[in-house]
Parts: structure tokens; C-alpha cells; sequence
């Protein structure tokens, strides 16, 4: 006698538990079995009209729930093992939960984070997606946040602020108005907000190479203030040499953002990291390897000061703002 | 430049914060060091309104968050390792935070479940508390849903159905109107609901001697007939001896509920277990010893039929519903 519960779950989510740890989530508890690794856990969750807009479609919404999870798991050095779900509903409504399982099963395939078990519960608020990953890493290897060390290069993969620019391309925002005529750029920037891109191909070479390393999801910006800040460090950042898509530069040169502001833009699930400069030509030819791009972006500094954002004429610039915060 | 989401953290949770695993909640991560032991995963989240009330207090919504899941551990045999706090907040409320941090420090020392990690984000709905919990068994050892077998004893911890009945006297239902005259007995009852009491100094006990075991959590009936469909069992329960409380058994006595209502009423957190008749005593051994009673209340049969309940005279008792559905 199946509750609705447990009659969505046998439905939606049984065919993509493809892993024997999930024991089919038929019981209370997934189990890992022991091995010589060291398991690396995070923990991202993701709320509607905050994360993602109400009316954005679950194929997507599914996506950027496990990937937000997965840019973690990467930036750690960390091999994906599997993922739990907790799923905050209003109703079970069956497309809704087809088109999401559906986009979910196949993201857990592509980066073999197969589903492990979870929590389905009732909501009258806004739906919330909070997921919990794990990944292995060779005993002591992950990633810290610490480890960055004067001299080190600090580099960011991928481009940075097209998430920030898809959110207010969205919303109607200046962003908006900049690309009336890029229907493709706008399209880009949407889709980089709604679906990160994590950079799980990476994870072994950031492990083998980088001192220290973390996603951003806060903002550039701030997210180097923290990662300084943990290393007892600080970092200068050349402003024109933050990486940005061809769409970011159409946005600033109708004048509706600046490289200031994306840089305190939230989501967008690239890594930082620091790199001693003797390790930097290995990990940039791994980046190279797996269709990544990497860019350098400044140096970390001795001190413990905020970090220092220079302009093109190296004068230092002052943000208004520097991440994204809830609270 | 803490965030005020930082700031929260460092002054809330960072404290209850004490493995060496959490790395200070000051990375992205995590890191459990492998052992020997296989890793039992569990999650389950509350919701305001849901699985407690609007306006209870925030020491006993930290402690119900914690304890439905190291109930799920208990059930399982594994002892705590740690847990994963994500918290949806509406604001970030500084004596609220300071209460619910503070009760579930405590109980994180009690129980030896320490903060690994988490994530906290604003939600313009319902507050959710949705925790994720690590524990240990020796490799092979989790105790499973299935491996009930025919002749298996069925037992239960503690009683059944005060939750329920708390719940029905907050919101004023039938429950309430039946212990006007007795305040000790329907505080109980609202404290079983609010404050759940985990199985936790039974569970090395459970994997010693149970051939299969769960936690009830959405009513005995229907969880009993979960764990007999996983088994490929059936079961026959005597409604006479399924424990009471003292403070149900007048609820019932004044006719405002039965005994078959409460095994189909949510939130017991007691474990649920099929145990081979040659190790039945040294489990009743084991729970005299940790102070937990354990009460047989019928026994596993074969076939595939859902469990059958029997009132006092042997006759079979058709249940209106046998579970709590979120859907």
C-alpha cells in the first residue's frame, strides 16, 4: 500500500539510484562502503526565487541543484560518489516532477553522481532543492581554502559574471536593455545562469596543482576576500585581466554593467584557486587537455588585508560591494 | 568582510562546530578520514507547519531537527558520526538563532554528533530544517529493512502514538477536549511530538540481534508494512500489545482516540524491528540495561499480504488508513 510519497519516489526518482549504496531507496539510509579515500561532503541548496525564478523549467532548476554541488566537489580536488536530495514541494505536480527527475537521472549519468537517497516533504512556501554531495579524494589531498601562499598566481577558469547578467536579463533588468539586439548573447547569459558548468574535469589536476582553491558562488570578489583571508594572505587582481564572455563585454560596452560589478555577482560556479607559479604550466595544460579555459588573474600578496583590485592605468579600485549575501 | 551570512555562522554554528572534520565551517567542504567502518547516510528535513508548529520554540525545533535523524541512525545500528546542517530562514533572528544553536549544541555533545557542515539561505516561505547524518558500522553490518524473516519476533521501543496525540493537543483536536483535568499528561504528550528520543544506546544492540529494523515515523502500520514488502513478509500484530503511555491510554479511556488511529498517526521515532527468536533475549537484555523498553507486539509470517491486526478476542481489525502521507 504505497503512500503518495513513496509512489513519487518509486516513479521519478528509483530509476536514476543506479548505485548499489542507495539499496534501491528502499530503506531508511544509503551506506558507503569503506574505502582508502578520504570522503569530501558539501551541501548547497537552492530556493526558488532566489536560486532560481519561479517559472524557470525544472530540466533546468534540476541541473543547477546538482551542479552547484558538483563546482564544489571539483574546486576540492574531489571525484564525484553520489548525491542525497531533499525535495520541498507545494504539490506533486507529475510533469513538473517528470521533466525534473528526468534532466536530474541524466546530469547524475554525465558526471557519474549517481542519486543515493533523499527526503520528499510537503511546503507551502517556495520550493527548495537542498542537496548533499560526496566526493573522494586520496587520504589528505583535498583542496583547502588555506593554502594559498604569497607569490602564488590566482587564477579563475571559465568567465566570470554572466550568471550575474543572465539573473537581471530576466528580471528586466539594465542588462536587459543593453542586448535588444543579441538575442543570442541573452541567450548565453540566461543559460549561464540557470545551468553552471562545473568543472569536474579539472578536479584531479587542481589536486595535483593548485595550493588552494574554492567555487565561486558569492561573487568573485568576496569569495577571494575569504579565501585570502582563511590562508592568512591577501591578493592584488588586475581588473582587466578577469576573464569575461563576449556577451559580458557586449553588456559593458553599451554601458548597463562594469567589470566591478560582475565581479561581485553571485553564481558563478567557476574555481579559484591559487597556484605556486612553478605548478602553473602543468595545471594549465590540464585545463587545455579537458576543454577548459584558465585564466590568470593576479598574485597573492603577503599581508592580511581585503584584496587589492587594480585598473588597467593600475590604479586601485574601490568596490562598492564585493558578494552576494542572504542575510 | 564577513557577509552577514558569515557573520551568522561564525557567531552560531561555528561554535557547535568541534570535529576536526567540519574544518572550522571555514571551507566549502567537509572531509571524513576513511576508516574500516562502512558510512551510514541519512537525511530528513522538518518543516514549520508541517513537522512542527508555527510559534514552538526554537530549542525543541534544533532538537527534533537533530533526533529524527540520529533515530534513523539508531535503527540502522550505526553510531553518530556527525551532520550537515541546511537551514531556510526568513531573517536572520538573532535570539531565535541564538536559542536553536544553542539547544542543538547540545544535543550534537549529547548524542556525539558534531557539526560538519552546511548551508543557510532565506526562503520567503515556511522555516525548513533539513539535516543530513553520517554514522559508523563495521563493514557489512547496517542493519537493513529487509532480512525480516517468517517466525522473526516483531518488537517496538518505547510507545506508540504520544506524538500524535501531542500534536492533536496543540492544535486543539479531540485529544485536547479528553485531558483537560490532566496538564502533566498532555505535557508529555506535546513533548513526545516536539522532542523526539532517539533509540541511539540500543543501536549496537539492534545489529547484534535484529535480522531487520527502521525507524516509525509515519505511523507503525504503514512503516510495519514497508519493512514486510522490502522482506518479502507479512506480519500479525496483536493491538493489545502495542505499548501505551499512560497519558494515551487516558485519551483513549475518555473515547477521544483508539488504538488504531495511533498506529497510523507520524512523528514516534521509535524503532520498528524483526528479531530471530533465539536472539530475543539477549536484545530485551541490552534494553533493560540502556533503560529503552522493548515491547513484542506480534511476528513476522510468511506470504506477501499486508500485515494483519488483531483486536483482543483474535478478530481481524480492518484499518481506515495506516500512515501519514506528504502527498
Amino acid at each position: 500500500m504505497p503512500s503518495g510519497e513513496d509512489d513519487l519516489i518509486a516513479r521519478y526518482f528509483r530509476p536514476i539510484a543506479e548505485s548499489p549504496a542507495s539499496l534501491g531507496l528502499l530503506d531508511d539510509a544509503a551506506v558507503l562502503e569503506s574505502s582508502g579515500d578520504d570522503l569530501v561532503i558539501t551541501t548547497d541548496a537552492i530556493v526558488e526565487g532566489v536560486h532560481y525564478l519561479v517559472g524557470d523549467p525544472p530540466e533546468t532548476i534540476a541541473r543547477k541543484a546538482l551542479r552547484v554541488n558538483l563546482s564544489d566537489l571539483a574546486a576540492k580536488g574531489a571525484a564525484p560518489v553520489g548525491f542525497l536530495l531533499t525535495l520541498a514541494l507545494r504539490k506533486a505536480n507529475e510533469s513538473w516532477l517528470a521533466a525534473f527527475a528526468g534532466a536530474l537521472g541524466e546530469d547524475a549519468a554525465t558526471f557519474a553522481c549517481p542519486l543515493l537517497g533523499g527526503d520528499t516533504v510537503s511546503t507551502s512556501g517556495p520550493v527548495m532543492i537542498s542537496i548533499t554531495a560526496f566526493g573522494r579524494v586520496p587520504k589528505g589531498e583535498m583542496v583547502r581554502r588555506h593554502g594559498a601562499r604569497s607569490g602564488d598566481i590566482v587564477a579563475v577558469t571559465g568567465t566570470i559574471g554572466d550568471a550575474a547578467l543572465g539573473l537581471e536579463i530576466l528580471r528586466g533588468g539594465r542588462a536587459a536593455g543593453a542586448l535588444p539586439q543579441h538575442r543570442r548573447e541573452a541567450e548565453f547569459l540566461v543559460d549561464r545562469y540557470r545551468v553552471p558548468q562545473p568543472r569536474s574535469a579539472l578536479a584531479a589536476a587542481l589536486r595535483a596543482s593548485a595550493g588552494a582553491a574554492m567555487d565561486v558562488s558569492d561573487g568573485l570578489a568576496g569569495d577571494l576576500a575569504k579565501l585570502c583571508a582563511v590562508s592568512g594572505v591577501s591578493a592584488t587582481i588586475e581588473l582587466a585581466k578577469v576573464p569575461l564572455s563576449v556577451a559580458a563585454r557586449a553588456v559593458i560596452a553599451k554601458g548597463a554593467s562594469s567589470v566591478e560589478a560582475l565581479i561581485a555577482g553571485g553564481d558563478d560556479y567557476e574555481v579559484l584557486c591559487a597556484v605556486p607559479a612553478a605548478r602553473w604550466p602543468s595545471l594549465t595544460a590540464a585545463a587545455l587537455a579537458s576543454g577548459i579555459s584558465i585564466t590568470e588573474i593576479g598574485t597573492i600578496t603577503s599581508g592580511q588585508g581585503a584584496p587589492t583590485f587594480l585598473d588597467a592605468s593600475g590604479s586601485v579600485v574601490s568596490l562598492a560591494r564585493t558578494s552576494y549575501s542572504h542575510f
